[in-house]
């Protein structure tokens, strides 16, 4: 049941490529965008020491606050140009501790409307899940 | 329907209160413990600049990470000494953007067995919520 | 956080307090609508054999099915006449097994805006409490 | 990221294929397991007038009690003789509205322990989702 999608600017995907957050809790995360195609996203970041807490696991708002950012970001590319998207909801099962390596989301939108849709993320860590999640977010169409 | 524990540790509730994060997402964040009784935590941090993205609100990923923080965080002084505790699965609804002041979380205890507890979080900012929560932490007992 | 509710329609709240439904899930559960206050309802059910599965416990699944219908119908009273509500997602945490009894619901608006509603809901069976929720209703306006 | 599972019972399997419930929430829904597979299954129920609402739409408790009831029972084909499932939390976003037709669920284990297990769920209607949904299952050893 693969969605078809009425906008797709592959400009935007090529420029979330290349884009290094410098400062936010991306640039704090370090979080890279790996690959964009229609409605799916794959994204990534190096657990650092900085992200393990005194029980020697990474902390798991790391994940919840990468899930939060793939949300919205897969969706630009698939939006008319100056919409923006904010999420309003998600919910993460965290499913095993992660204590070091590369954490990789690979997020896909499952149903869109023009005001609205809905995600799912899967996010590895090694060759084991690590977490999957499922949101919404809100398509805010451009000031005219 | 007022939960009573088995357990509570005005120490460990005191160490949290007095405890200036220095590294992590927390320390990102700059959380503060502002109190501490069984079964419920408040806790706060400040928006900065540093949190805003470029739509000029701050970024979901920081309601999500703080959820993820307090929901262990209010259990700690309700286990047996030694256990630890860990997100298992949340869910946020976030209500509203936020782009400055303080966010003050209120997490409660709604339900709690051995291994096991759900809690509920409200998030405000300013005279507003700005996000809901609901999750799952496991408990696991200290290793004796 | 008490919200205000700019509608507030008092026929209404008095016609579901009577109403008895005689088919689909809510005639199945039999739910009766005990009270409704602008932004909150009290709903209930009695746990009935049929609803008893092999394991001795009610089916989950009457908990859930209980949950999509309070989110809808707590919004009725306060939603422009001639509006409609439809759930377009929750979460919910079952607590521990019902056997038996009534299992009474309590609804609460947390957010509300012209188009959309976040909810959440206590379920209580006994002394206790069987499960909590939270959720999203879409709010659509009446056709002109 | 398949995954593999130490138990599989084709018997518990093929008798769950050939199960016609007539009591109970799957009872009044009409569930029939279809398909099943080492952590995966299909199941389905026909829309009927009973479960429409005064809209014209089935009520959304149907597709949450539907989600429940998978989300256990594909469970039991991959658990060690005479242990039992059940769920301890789920989401679902609701997709599209239901007025017709088949409703099929296709239920799939992400991740599993002894002692738990985290399920995703897709159900469509026609040619397109009508929701999907992501649980935990507890599950409980038979007693000795």
């Amino acid at each position: 049941m693969a969605l078809t999608f009425e906008h797709w600017n592959p400009e935007t995907a090529e420029r979330f490529k290349k884009f290094v957050p410098t400062k936010g809790i991306d640039g704090f995360l370090g979080i890279r965008i790996d690959d964009v195609a229609p409605g799916r996203l794959v994204a990534s970041f190096e657990v650092s020491d900085e992200m393990i807490t005194m029980i020697g696991n990474m902390h798991g708002g790391c994940l919840s606050a990468f899930c939060d950012h793939v949300l919205g970001v897969v969706l630009y590319p698939v939006m008319p140009e100056g919409s923006w998207a904010a999420t309003t909801e998600f919910k993460i099962n965290l499913l095993k501790p992660v204590s070091g390596g590369t954490c990789t989301a690979t997020a896909e939108v499952i149903s869109m409307t023009r005001t609205t849709a809905v995600i799912r993320i899967d996010i590895a860590n090694g060759d084991r899940l690590a977490a999957v999640a499922q949101g919404t977010c809100l398509i805010m169409a451009p000031k005219s």
